[in-house]
Formats: structure tokens, sequence, C-alpha cells
């Protein structure tokens, strides 16, 4: 299978995978059938949007297309006919979840190189479209932000995206590079999780003591 | 009167009702007259502007004239005097409402075919521009946003755009298309509330059963 | 020291103290790292990149410079080593608060009123670039944005605003005007704090009443 289609394979994936975890909260929140294809939608593509409308690439990139409005509605069709299922494996869907992850966040970046952005700044876009359609979905459903609080899932986003970009510096193909750096993003999801890794900012038992004080 | 009148009217009156609407949400809420005049605003605009936003139409069209904000001061000025009997008469809006409702829909679904993008993503885009300025003001008023849960407001604008884009199909006149569009969605919205129709998308026992289980 | 100079300081000391504020927010909600960067983040910039997405002016503006980045950054250094002592100085920072609320209006209305668009318009975005990384914060917080209740904050970059403007209409030096319309604000703010002025839109009894009735 060339590169490019491989990308576009995950691409799919990751994007598929972001909607069912879009339409199950929206379930589980006993939203209608409205509220589940627009939490579906915006968990899917709110962060390449928001990098779109940021850097003023616009109309933004998912509507030049059916692609993706076809797979936030294939999520919908799979929540409908296999939510107990999907409600089930859903830890079995982390891998691609990371996938989705590091993949958006490499795609993300390499978008806003392209435009002419500076490295940090480009690094900071690649995790903006990987992790703000969570920020969107746990804004319409009310929630603070999980990534605000529990999860090192902005940061295995970033780490990856270091590592995209020493990869660009060492001339990797871009092959490489990618499974490189989507792989450092599982790797650091799964050692999150098997060690309970966590990224406090400053120690709570800090912050009591201040309130108290 | 002629064609572009009746729409320009219409326009301007389905802005001022979902305006009203917002600022009697602030009303309620005890926001003060900043607060009021933000959710007016981004209840009447907040769609037309997401939808200019994702296409890339900017500067977003009401900034470009003043009747919009006129019309929002107004809003504001009606609720001033008229909180009671607005209050109290708030269902009598409901026609007006629904007209706004249909013609937000039609005027964003044919800008977004203007501006080249496919049908179904016009079709979106139609949908957007009549339901995200309440979206907006759920979440500025810190509320799941209503119609991801009670209502088929925007399945009404669903299919209002549908049967505008088979008036498009079939050369109905500009005119003639845009009665029978919002008629569909005054003609929806009217059976839905007379038969408490609702959209469930896992029917909520089944969803119970799932948790329990 | 130069004109240009002294705006880019207050620039930079206005968006240091405004992100300051958002990474104290996130402590206290105990947001991990990346949620103290991002709501530092979207307070301080929040503003001005609502007002360039409206506007059309991308890619946002502080994305074409490290230098607000920095100041993110910095705001986090800050707080990590000196949390305790900034909470205790909050209302310390109420000057230097003030000073980026009157900057951050003058500075957006005058890119609006570059942009072309009309005084009311540009008046509006240049108070949307002073507020809206507030209420961007208040929204990721999950509460009900702090102006729409308490605060004269919004009203205060008004009076401002339409200052700068007469200062245009009569001619005054660039100087001149952004010293009198930033004076302005920390003006009303400060008598506002004092006499404990609101802004009230409808009396509250009047509403308990017609809610009773």
């Amino acid at each position: 299978m060339p590169f490019e289609d491989l990308i576009y394979l995950f691409d799919i994936v990751g994007t598929l995978v972001f909607a069912i975890s879009g339409v199950v909260a929206a379930v589980e929140r006993k939203f209608d059938l409205v509220g589940a294809f627009i939490i579906g939608l915006v968990t899917a593509l709110g962060g390449g949007t928001t990098r779109d409308l940021l850097i003023g690439s616009t109309p933004v990139g998912w509507m030049l297309s059916l692609d993706y409005l076809w797979v936030v509605i294939s999520a919908m069709v799979l929540c409908f006919f296999f939510y107990r299922q999907l409600a089930r494996i859903r830890k079995g869907l982390f891998i691609f979840d990371s996938i989705g992850l590091g993949l958006f966040t490499i795609l993300g970046l390499q978008k806003a190189l392209n435009a002419g952005l500076s490295i940090p700044i480009a690094l900071m876009l690649g995790i903006v479209s990987a992790v703000f359609g969570g920020v969107i979905r746990d804004v319409l459903t009310n929630q603070v932000p999980l990534i605000f609080r529990k999860e090192i899932y902005a940061l295995a986003s970033l780490f990856g995206g270091v590592f995209y970009l020493i990869g660009i510096e060492m001339n990797f193909s871009s092959a490489l590079n990618a499974f490189i750096s989507i792989g450092i993003v599982i790797l650091i999801r799964s050692l999150a999780v098997k060690y309970g890794w966590q990224s406090p900012f400053l120690p709570l038992s800090e912050v009591e003591k201040i309130k108290k004080g």
C-alpha cells in the first residue's frame, strides 16, 4: 500500500474513532439524533476546524470532501446498531484513538508549517488539531474539558510533534517519520495509563495550603 | 412588495425574534446590560457568523451593515419596556421564530452553494446558520444546548433545506421556493409541538439497560 | 521612550497580566500543566483571536510572532514560583489589568477601522478584543462569564473606545489619544470598584415579580 493511501486510511480510521467517542458521549447524555450528530461531528472534526480557522485556510478542509461527513454518519450507524458492544470495547479503541491523536498532530503540524508559520506555533497548532475536538465536545456537553485535568493526552501529542520535527531535521522519509511520531504517541499514552502518569502544574496540597492560609 | 424586500423584511423580523429570545434568556439569568446585549447578539447572529467563518467569508456578513446591530439594540429596548408582555406572548412569537428558522436555513444554504460547496455540506451549513446562534447562547449561559435534547428544531431546518434543494432542481422561482421551504419548516414545527414529536437517537430504556448491565 | 515602544511594552505587560489571571483561575480549578497553559493562552489571546477571525485577518495576529507565546509561558513560570504571592497581590494587578483592558480596546478598534469597518462595528470589535479572552476562559472552566453579571468591565472598555474615537475626530496625536482613552478606562473601573457600580439591565425585583405573577 502506498504511503499516501496509508495516511488516508489512518486519517479515516482516526476520524471514525473520534466520532464514535463523541456519539457515545452524546448517547450517555441522552441527546437526540441531532445532538448525537453534532457531538460526533465536532469531536472528530473540531480540532482540524479550529486549526484551519486560526491559519485562515477556508473553507475549512473537511468541507471540501464528503468523506468526513460520511465517516460521522457511519459512526452514528455503528453506534445505533452496536452501542452495547462499542461501549464495552471502548478501551479496545484506545490504540486507534492514539493513532488518530498522533496522526492529527503531525498532519496539523505539517499544514501549519506549509502555511509558513514558525516551528513553535506549528507545534501548537498540531496539538490543537489533535485535542480541540475533545475540548469542544466537553464544552458542548457542559463539562470541564477532560484534558485540563486528567490526562497526559495533550502532552503525548506534544512529544509526537517534537519527534516529528526532529525527524524533519534529520531528513527522515515522510513514512518513517510518521511511523516514529505516531509510535511515540502510542508509547507515551500506554506508559501513562500503565503507570498512572499525571501532569500536575502545582501540587494540589500546595494550593490547598495557600487557600487556607 | 418585491421579493427581495420581502426577504429583507423576513430577515430583519427573524433576527429580531431571535435577539429577543436571547435577551429574555439573559434577563432570566439576571445578566446585566452587557450580558443582555452579548446574549441577544450571539443568539441572533451567531449562526450566520459560524457559517461565514467556516466558509471563509470575512468580515462576517452582519458586520458590513449597521442594520443587524440596530436590530439587536431594538430587541433590548423592546425587552426593557415590554419584558412582561414579551415573556407572556412568547409562544405567539413561535410563528416568527419558525419563519426565521426557515429563512436562515435557505439563506445559509444558498450562500454555501454560491461559495461552490457541495450540496450535503451546503445543507449542513444552512442548518448551522439557523441553529448555532441558539447553541452559542446556551453555551454562554452554561447550559447543555436545548437542540441536543428536546426539539426537532434542527430537523425542521433540515427538511426545509431539503425542500429548497428540490425546488432548485425543479426550477421553481426563488419566491415560490422560499415560501414552500419556510412553509415546510412552520408545518413540521407546528406538528411537532401538537403531537409531541421527539427525535430520540437511541431509546432511553435501551441506554439505561446497558448502563445497568 | 518612543511611542511605539511604549505601546509594545504596554501590550506585553497587559498580555502577561491577562495570562496570569488565566493561569491562576486554572490553578484554582486544579487543572494540570496543559489546562494551565491553555487557559492562560486563551485568556490572554482569545479576545484578539476572536476579533481577527471576525475581520478575517488570518493567520491570527499573535501567531506571527513568538513574543506572545513566550509571555504565556512566562506567566506559567511566574505562577509556578510565586503563586502564593500572585494570589495575594491580585488586587495590585488591577491597575495593569485596566491598562490591558484599555490598550486592547483601542488596538482592536484601530485594527477594525483599518480593515474598513464602520465606527460602531469597530467599537464593538474593540470591546470584543478586550473582553472575549475572559469570556472564553469562563466558558472553558464551565462558568457563566463574569462580565455578564458582575462587572462594568465591558462598559469601561466601551467608554475608553468612545473617547478614543472622539480623540481621532479631534485630531489628537496617537500618544495623547491612547493615554486619555486608557486613563478613562482606569478611572471608570476605579470609580466602579469604589462606589460598587453595577449595570443592571432590568431591576431584579421587577424580574422576580414577573416570574411570580
